[in-house]
Order: C-alpha cells, then sequence, then structure tokens
C-alpha cells in the first residue's frame, strides 16, 4: 500500500485515522499516495493559526515579511528536482512542470520584490492622498489599510498543485495572515511534499502555513469575521461554498477564481502569412496542449472573421497533427495525460455536448495505454451558426472550438457570451481594431493579452498569470481578483477611513502628515542617521529674496528664456501670472540651497521628488523660505542605508504656500 | 384616500394595477400616500436601463458626466423647501432632514468635483503603474477599469430617503452605469418626489435613473453578469438576497451595507472637566437622538474605561434628559418619533432582549400621541459583566448601552464583538492610546473617528458618512463599501490587466505609454493649442554639456554647495557617486532651457512635476539632451484651457538615462 499523506495541523505532521483514498499516477494508473483528513481537528487548525501564525507574522513589517518569501522561494529553488520528479505522477510534462514549479516559485520572489519595493517597510498601509474635511485643516481624513486579525483559507485546484498553493499563499502572507492550505486530492501529494520542505526548512515562523491533506469537512463552520477563503475549482463547487451559512452570514470573505470558456480573437486585419496570423495559431494550439489543455485560462473559444475561418481552422488542425501524446516522462511526448481517468470522463462528456451544435474537425484518437493512463489527444470542433453549447460547456482538457464574426461588434458580442472569464487574448497588429476589441472585451474579462510581431518576442503567452497583474475575472470566472502585484496583498486587508486631527494621523499612521507639529532639532537633521532621525524633524530656512537678475540669470544659464521669465508685456498678458515670474526650477533650486547642509554626513544623495506643484507665483522682489519636515523614514533591509521622505513647503513673505512637493533621499543607517 | 406612488420605468411613469399599501405619517399617523408596483414590467425597466441608460452615459466623459452632476445637484439644492416640507412626514426634525437632503446634494456635489479632479477626461481610467514584463519593454501591462454594461440596482433604507439614493446614484452615474432605485416603501413618497424633479429637469440622459416604488419583485431574475446590487438595510434582508439564484450562479455583484453595532470608546486619559469628556458625553447623545437614532452609523455601544463609568453613564443620563420628544415640525422638538409603529415595536423587542444582560438607567417614558405617532424616548443601558446581548441585538432607535474596560486590549477586545461595524470612535487627547485603538479597531471598521480637543471645531461627528471616505464594514456591517471618492466610482468599474507592446497600450488607453512611437512634429509642440496638439508630439532637444564651471556656478547661485557638488574629495568618498556630481535640480533647469519655447503661445504655465527620479549621476563634461511628450491631455471642462502631462527622459552621452518625469502644464485649448 502507498504512503498516508499527513496534515500539517497545528505545528505537528497528523496522520488521518482511516485508510485513505487511493491517488492514482495519471499515466500508468498506479498508487502514488493516499489521502484522508479523518479524526483532522479543523477547529484547532483555525485556531493556532489566529493565536500563534496570525500574531508572530504580524510582528514583522511588509519588508521584513517579504525577506523571509525570498529566502524561501531560494531554498526550495534549490530542491526544484525533488519536486519536478514527483510532478510526473499528476501527468505533467517537464515544461508543464515549470509552469507549476519554478512559476510557483517565481511568483513568491515576485511578491518578495514588490512587498519591499511598493509597500513601506511598516505593519499599516496609507491609501491616497490626505483628505482636509474641514476649512482650516484640523481635521483630516486618510484611508488605511491594516492586517486582519484572521486565517486564510486557501482551496485550490488539482492542476497547479505548487503554483496555486504558492500564488496564494505569498500575497496572504505580506498581507500578515496565516495560510491554512487545502489541495486537490488528486495531485495533493506534489504540495504535501513542498509544505514539507517548507515546514523543515524553518524560515516562515510557525502556523503560517498549514496543510489540509484530503476532505476540507468542517473548516468553514469554524471561520468567522476576519477570515477568508478563496478558492480555485469549478463553478458548481463555488455556488456551494457561497451557500455556507458562514459566508452567508457568517462574514466570511469569499473570494473565487473558477474556470471560464476563455477566447482568443483573431484581428480583421491579418491574414495568412502575416507574422500575427502563425502567433494566433501557435498560440491557440498551445493552449490547447499545454497541461493537456487543464488550465483554467486555456483558450477554449476560438473567434475568427468569417472570411478566414476556414483557413484558419485549418491551420489549427494541421499543427495540433503533431502533438505526441504519451507519458510525460517520455522524451517524445509533447503532451501528458489528463490527470486522471475521471477527469477524462468529463471532459468527453463535454465534448459530446458540444457536438449537439458544432461540426468536429479533429475528433480524439486512440492512445496505447489509454486504459489505465489519461491519455486524450486533442479535439478541434468549428462550431455552427447560433451555437449555443461552446459559450456554455466547458470542456477542462485539449479542446476549443472555433466560431466566426462578421464585424468586430460580433467578435466582442461573442466574446461576452462567455458570460465572464480569466483571461482573453486579441491578435492583431492594427491599432483601432485592437482598442475596439480590447474595450469591449475588458469589463468581461480579468486580463487581456494583445498580441503581434511587437511584443511577441516576450510575449508570456495568453494562459500565463503573471504575479503583477491581477488573475481573476467577472461572472463566471467567479468575480474574484487575485495576484496584481499589492493588489493582492491589500484584498486581504481591510480599508478604513480614519478622520482625525493631524497630530492624531502622524500618531497613528507613523508617517508625518501635513498640519502636525514640526520638531525644530538642535543639530540640522541632515546630521541624523536613521538611527537617530524621527518623523516630525524639521528644517525651517532662512528667507532669501529673488531679484529680478536672479530670474535673468538663471534665464541665460538655464537657457530657460520662456516669455514668463524674460518678457514683462507678454509675461503680464499671460492670465495667471499678470508679470515676470520666476522659473520654478528657480524656486525649488534656491529651496534647496536654504535647507541643505553642505557637509559630508549620513544624507547620501536626493535621488528624486514628488508631487510638486507650483501654488503661487513669485515675482521679483518677493522672498522665499522653505520648511522641510522627515515625513516617511523607510530603512531598507538589505543595505546599509534607507529612504527617507521629506515634506517640503516654500511659503512667500506673505506666508502663502509658493510650492509644496516631497523631497526624496537616501541616508545611511548608521552616523 | 392617499395618492398613489408611481414608478418611472423604461421612460414613462407608471401607477400600479393595484389600491396598494397605505404609508402613513411618522407623527400623525395619517396616510401620506399608497404604494404598489403591481404590473410592473421589471424585466423591461433592466432591459431599459442597459439599452438606452447605459449607452447614453456611457457617449460621455468622466468630467462631462461629473458636470451633469453638478447642474442637477444645483437644480435640487433650488427646491429643497419641497423637499424639506414632505421630510416632516417621515419623522425627520429639520436637523434631521438636513442629512438626509443637504447631505445627499453634498454628496452628488462631491462626487461632481471628485469625478473632474482625480478622474481623465475620458472614459478609461488607468490603475497603477505600467509592469515592465519582459528585459527589453516591448512587452508591457497596464491596468485599466472600464464601465460594465449593465445596470446598477440600489435598494434602499428608510432612514435617508433622499442621502441614500443620491449617494449610491452619483458614484454609478460617473462610473458609466444606469441607476434602478427601490426605495424602502415606509419613506419612498420622498424619494418619489426628488426622482420626479430629477426627471422633469432633463438634466440627467434618459434611462439614467428609474424608480421602482413598491415590491422588488422579480427583479433580480432579470439580472447577469455585468449587473450589480447595492443593498443598505438589514442583516436578515441581505442574507437572503445573498442566497438568490442571480448572485449565487448569476455573477450578478452583490454589495451590503448592513446595519451594525457601532462603538465609541472613551480614551483611558479623559476625565471629568476634559474637553474630551464633553465630546465623548455629547457625542453619545448625538447618536442615540438624531435621527431618533436610526442611522446605522449611530453608537450603539458605549465603551468606557471601568474607574470612570459610573460618572459617565450619569453624565449621558443628564444630558439625554433634555431630549424632548414630539412632532418633528415643533419648534421645542428635539427629537422626533420613529419611522413607524412598527419599527418602534422593533426597538421596544430589542430593548427587552437586552434588558437580560443589562441595567436600565434611563428608561423610556410616556409621550402624548404615541397611539398614532411613533414616539419613543431614549433609552440609555449599561451591560452587566460578560453581557452577550449588547453585542448582538441591534435596537435600530434611541438606545444605547454602556460597558467598561480595564485595558486597551478589553477595549479592542469589546470593539471586536461587534463583529465588524461601519463607524467607530475613539475619544482620547493621548496620541499613544489613539493608535494602539485605532489599530486594534482598524480591521473591524470601515470608518474610525478620532475626536478631541484638536479636531472637534471642524469634526463631522462620529455618525456621519462622508462622501470622499468609504462608507461600510466587515462582517455583520455587510462587507461592503461604498464612497470614498472615486473608490466608490471603480468599484462600479472592471479592472483588467492588458498585456500589450507600448504602441498598442497607447492606442488602447489613449495615453502615451513609453516605449511607443514619438511624433516630431514640424513645429515645436509648444505652438500648439489643445484644439491641435496630438498624444505622443515629441521635443527631442540638442544636447549640451555639464562642465564644472557649471556646477561650481550652480552651487555658488542657489547656495546648494552639498559637498557631492563642490568637495572632490568628499564626494569621491560618497558611495554612489564616486566624484563630483551635478545637482538633480541644475539638470531639470538646463533640461527645461532644452526643451522650452519661448514666445507666447498656447502654453500658459508649468505648474508641477511628477515622479521625478534620477537614476544616473552627471558628471563634470557629461552632456544631457531630453526628450519630451505628450502623455496625456486633459481639457478641462469648465475652463478655455486645459492640462498637459508630458512625459519627460533626459540621457546623457551614453543615452543612458539620467532623469525621469513628468512635466505639467496648462495649455490654451484654443491658439
Amino acid at each position: 500500500m502507498s504512503r498516508l499523506l499527513e496534515s500539517y495541523a497545528a505545528g505537528r505532521w497528523y496522520a488521518a485515522s482511516a485508510e485513505g483514498h487511493p491517488l492514482l499516477d495519471a499515466g500508468t494508473g498506479e498508487e502514488v499516495a493516499r489521502i484522508s483528513s479523518a479524526g483532522l481537528d479543523l477547529g484547532a487548525m483555525a485556531h493556532h493559526a489566529r493565536t500563534v501564525g496570525g500574531p508572530a507574522i504580524r510582528e514583522l513589517t511588509f519588508h521584513e515579511r517579504a525577506l523571509l518569501l525570498k529566502e524561501l522561494a531560494t531554498h526550495l529553488t534549490g530542491l526544484k528536482e525533488e519536486f519536478y520528479e514527483l510532478s510526473l505522477a499528476t501527468g505533467a510534462t517537464r515544461r508543464d512542470s515549470a509552469i507549476d514549479i519554478d512559476g510557483g516559485f517565481g511568483t513568491v520572489f515576485s511578491y518578495s520584490s514588490k512587498g519591499r519595493r511598493e509597500l513601506p517597510n511598516d505593519t499599516v498601509v496609507c491609501d491616497g492622498d490626505l483628505e482636509q474635511l474641514g476649512r482650516t485643516g484640523v481635521f483630516l481624513g486618510q484611508h488605511v489599510y491594516t492586517s486582519r486579525p484572521g486565517v486564510a483559507v486557501q482551496v485550490n485546484a488539482f492542476n497547479f498543485p505548487v503554483w496555486g498553493m504558492l500564488e496564494k499563499l505569498a500575497p496572504a502572507f505580506i498581507a500578515g495572515l496565516p495560510s491554512i492550505v487545502k489541495p486537490a486530492s488528486q495531485t495533493a501529494y506534489l504540495t504535501e511534499l513542498v509544505v514539507r520542505r517548507i515546514v523543515e526548512s524553518g524560515i516562515l515562523p510557525e502556523g503560517s502555513l498549514q496543510l489540509l491533506s484530503g476532505s476540507a469537512g468542517d473548516l468553514l463552520d469554524h471561520l468567522t469575521v476576519q477570515d477568508s477563503v478563496a478558492f480555485t475549482g469549478s463553478a458548481h463547487t463555488a455556488g456551494i461554498l457561497r451557500q455556507h451559512p458562514s459566508v452567508l452570514h457568517g462574514g466570511v470573505q469569499l473570494q473565487v477564481e473558477a474556470d471560464s470558456l476563455n477566447c482568443s480573437v483573431l484581428g480583421p486585419d491579418v491574414a495568412a502569412g502575416d507574422p500575427e496570423w502563425d502567433l494566433f495559431v501557435k498560440g491557440v494550439v498551445t493552449e490547447m496542449t499545454a497541461k493537456a489543455g487543464q488550465k483554467c485560462t486555456a483558450i477554449r473559444r476560438v473567434i475568427v472573421p468569417a472570411a478566414v475561418a476556414d483557413e484558419v481552422t485549418d491551420a489549427i488542425a494541421a499543427r495540433l497533427s503533431s502533438t505526441v501524446v504519451g507519458l510525460p516522462g517520455d522524451e517524445s511526448t509533447r503532451m501528458g495525460p489528463l490527470a486522471s481517468l475521471g477527469q477524462r470522463d468529463e471532459v468527453r462528456k463535454a465534448v459530446e455536448a458540444l457536438r449537439s451544435s458544432c461540426d468536429v474537425v479533429v475528433d480524439e484518437v486512440a492512445v496505447d495505454g489509454s486504459e489505465r493512463g489519461a491519455f486524450m489527444t486533442p479535439v478541434l470542433l468549428r462550431a455552427r451558426a447560433g451555437a449555443v453549447e461552446p459559450h456554455d460547456v466547458e470542456p477542462f482538457g485539449p479542446v476549443s472550438t472555433v466560431m466566426s464574426y462578421d464585424d468586430l461588434d460580433e467578435a466582442v458580442t461573442l466574446a461576452a457570451r462567455g458570460r465572464g472569464s480569466l483571461a482573453g487574448s486579441v491578435v492583431t497588429h492594427d491599432p483601432a481594431a485592437a482598442r475596439t476589441l480590447v474595450l469591449g472585451l475588458a469589463p468581461w474579462h480579468g486580463r487581456i493579452l494583445v498580441l503581434d510581431r511587437d511584443d511577441a518576442p516576450e510575449s508570456t503567452g495568453h494562459g500565463s498569470p503573471l504575479p503583477m497583474l491581477v488573475h481573476g475575472g467577472p461572472g463566471r470566472a467567479g468575480g474574484g481578483e487575485e495576484l496584481g502585484g499589492v493588489r493582492g496583498v491589500l484584498h486581504h486587508m481591510q480599508r478604513s477611513a480614519i478622520q482625525a486631527s493631524p497630530d492624531m494621523l502622524t500618531a497613528i499612521t507613523g508617517r508625518w502628515t501635513r498640519g502636525s507639529s514640526r520638531t525644530i532639532t538642535p543639530e540640522h537633521p541632515f546630521r541624523h542617521s536613521l538611527a537617530t532621525l524621527c518623523v516630525g524633524d524639521t528644517i525651517a530656512s532662512a528667507s532669501r529674496v529673488i531679484s529680478l537678475e536672479d530670474i535673468d540669470h538663471f534665464a541665460d544659464f538655464t537657457g530657460d528664456t520662456f516669455y514668463a521669465h524674460t518678457d514683462p508685456e507678454a509675461a503680464a498678458a499671460n492670465p495667471l501670472f499678470g508679470g515676470i515670474v520666476a522659473h520654478g526650477y528657480l524656486i525649488v533650486s534656491m529651496a534647496a540651497g536654504l535647507f541643505v547642509d553642505p557637509a559630508p554626513g549620513p544624507v547620501l544623495a536626493n535621488f528624486g521628488v514628488d508631487h510638486l506643484r507650483f501654488l503661487t507665483p513669485v515675482k521679483a522682489g518677493d522672498s522665499i523660505r522653505v520648511t522641510l519636515t522627515v515625513k516617511q523614514i523607510t530603512p531598507r533591509s538589505s543595505a546599509d542605508y534607507g529612504e527617507v521622505r521629506w515634506d517640503a513647503l516654500v511659503v512667500n513673505g506673505d506666508d502663502e504656500p509658493v510650492a509644496t512637493y516631497d523631497v526624496l533621499t537616501l541616508v545611511a543607517k548608521e552616523a
């Protein structure tokens, strides 16, 4: 008898109290492992996540969490041959496994990098601009995201046992949430192996990851307001989850990615011989055969101009004919088996349903070993006029249906009949057609690839979700959204509007808020390293008169002789200035002269400026002075310096604001 | 018999085929109107919205839609006395009506202003930064928001018949969606009057607003993937809506704001005599009595330090004693009746339930006219130790329960026992306590007010949602989010990731994308008004050497003598520069000198700079040149000029990027 998969629950590996359900090799039919969650205390898992994992993660800043992910992905990458080996049993070829295994690790690396580049080195995220809620500025609004003190339950599909886990785990972890991963049984042995290696590594804090091997049992009954369930799988199961009392009445957030009837549209401009023609045909065949078509983003509907429909269909059929189906480990194999005999039965049933309104162009042919292995050769269909089934029936395997359109409106209408998809593609080299198709398709899609000769060299293809882009889709696709870089992190957090005085907002967000107290330090703040610099530390400069000579000279020196700075009559006629004004760049340059402390010290460089706005023109003879205040301090986890964002306010002699901006500097951690 | 309210459906006013259900004046019990939707074709309403209203709105840009809203709010403001008059029948005092009526119009004004300031003058919104997906930059990702071709159904609560409609209508309209408004029957006569005035005005395109007076019947059966339902009301009804097949399986998006057990927490630092003490007591009493406590954001739970619990309770009770309950039109009245006798029954039932674990501090007393008018005096309770009901039972009226805490952790735990609320408040003058309480409460709240002596002069109070801040809350509060300025608009749109070449992204988004083609125009682009300026128009400047004398001189002239520009030895020791470098401000000043066209013309001013980043240091002897390209054009709807955002790229002699930024200018619409 094969090995019983274990669950990792509440800090220990747990073997079920039952013999378990056998899991068979997709190609050979041999038993790989058995699975059961009998006797597992699911309530204790949720409790462990909330009381041990969550608090441990939330003690770390976003950057610290991100660094752990990098360490983890590096560690797993070193072990990947072991995962590739076991992945063969799932029916995945080496190329299929790369999508799952390397794709999964790549997603973790991407989150590590995004987390450190785009989130503060803190535990709270400010969202959007400050809102002034009253006239004088004593009452402000700031939206913030905070971590939920709950658990993220992740119910994954069988087709990507590694990527499926990691693409949900990484954003949840950065968001501060512990995860309970429940892989689909069919391929859970691979997920279990990866989790085992993660746990052994000791890289993630205990409780941040638990594994539920087997049935989810009553897990949802143990979830409450701050918990969430992210589900990838069938629309049918999604419907059942939506009706669970914890979701209906208990405030549990449910996020669904369901299979969808994704389409690829060929533009009306493309003819045989064009680079886009081949890209289109190749794209369709790749999506039909990669993972044996078992991808929720695969192309199910091939939408082409009526004039070339026959020709395109023939080209796809011709290319499909070279698809060698066999054991994933065989060198000659282009496409492995489906995940199981049961899955193949489902796909064949779907093809039967499609036949009622489609003609078969390429039919399934017999493959050796098909009694024990879930082999199935690709099937290409052609929809008859008015066909309904291709927009409704999803064959989760190497099956696609060609349908034709007369004009772009009809192409959009056909695409929309899928009732919401994860991914669409438009293959065209005509920008106008691309605009019409993409904007028509966009409300129905989470992601759209526009493929042409220009981006083809780097294109990752129709079916690949990328960690920096959102993954999900409306309607039939589940209505969910995952990934998308930081977007995927924020989905796990609660957005709240905080209304308070400036000082209180500074205290709450840890970021200096305009209007709150400033600290004039005895030493110039440029003398302070990150070790001693504080939010609110301020330089209040002396003032300086800007003379007409200064303006003249600056114009001569820089070559910026724009009439508003040089021609009194023309400047007087300008509706905004009414006379000669100083250059904006002159003002910020002089302001730097006023606030800078020149001697070498912890301030290493000014690497940028954000949100510079010129508010009141400065005329010859006006004086300016500047107030520079530490707004935000972001130590870099992997360098001996960090970023300091300063609030700069330049005012004139009447204390009217002349310019506001953020000055960005790099400052050493230690003096 | 009173008048039968009508529905505005598919372009005409419709009177039901039934006698209708009587709606009674809250104070006098007299019949105000009758209501029925019998015979109304709800499928035709949905169809009308999708085929007439939606397309008409989406022909307009965001700015054009926003301007119509301004016109509408201005028009309605002129009619408001009529609305105030009718509002008396709902039980609302003049002050209550202001929240509903002026608050509603204010929300429309706010959306008009936000829509024009924060959205492009276009129909597509770009979300976030461009993502480079490959090594060379030919394959990019950009997230966009597009309008759903569906209908927004809005099911409102009885307590705010005007604001409730407008706070949902305004964001949906800006998003490009037609609305079907279904007011709660009890106060639908006021909504009907306002809709009548809106329709008469002819300001909104036909089909953008329809009114369903009476039961929603089978409306949800007619909704599909691109449609949404926004519901404000009880958690019970929300649970029923969540189980509708259109929501479970049909892809209809459901957004819920349910009543919640909002809390106000008094900080441990506050003692009798402090300004915060009075603010707290006043706040609680205001929230109990405004709209007779019938606000989904009202304070139901009063959480105070144990040491002062008796004293606070007494102070609230004392202040409550001055609450004169009576007809809303009477001058002496401080608090009007509840909306109906049925509502009062519900509240009294809730008070009965609360009594099981609470002591009554202020009990209900008899009021004249209570047989026909739904009068109810305020009730203050004090929770006994371990009380469960105050966290579970919502009295939707003038009822609050005081409970006490020993430390901040316990205060947060008590707040969280409400299982998710719309609004919380923290009254303290201690920044550390504010930070602990706010960050503890935030995952449980959509909005938190921090009230102290500093923001009190402008504070809008615990219970007031503001259009620029999100309104909604997790868990029991429904898990929804509305308002929040542009956030509320984007909730109505679909976010999609577009993957394409730079040129295709430019065509699709209408915004120039870095890496796409540039047009070197025969004339300098500064010679072009908005009438002829195009996205992609480019100035490719000559190059200029930056000499050591330039750097020296700039340091002298501006006073920016930072050592990296002036001290060769110290600059050589800088880890980032390794020698004297030009000032960043020198580079952008010289760049302006290179790209500017000095003569008077359509370019009126440079009003700002965004995202300036210095990428490669410029050393003495290096040359720089700049490429300036029109990135985005935003004509201002209410001025004879608009904003032009230019992409600026400064490179050195080796074509390495030295600086990138956006230059913001104002340009005349006509030459």
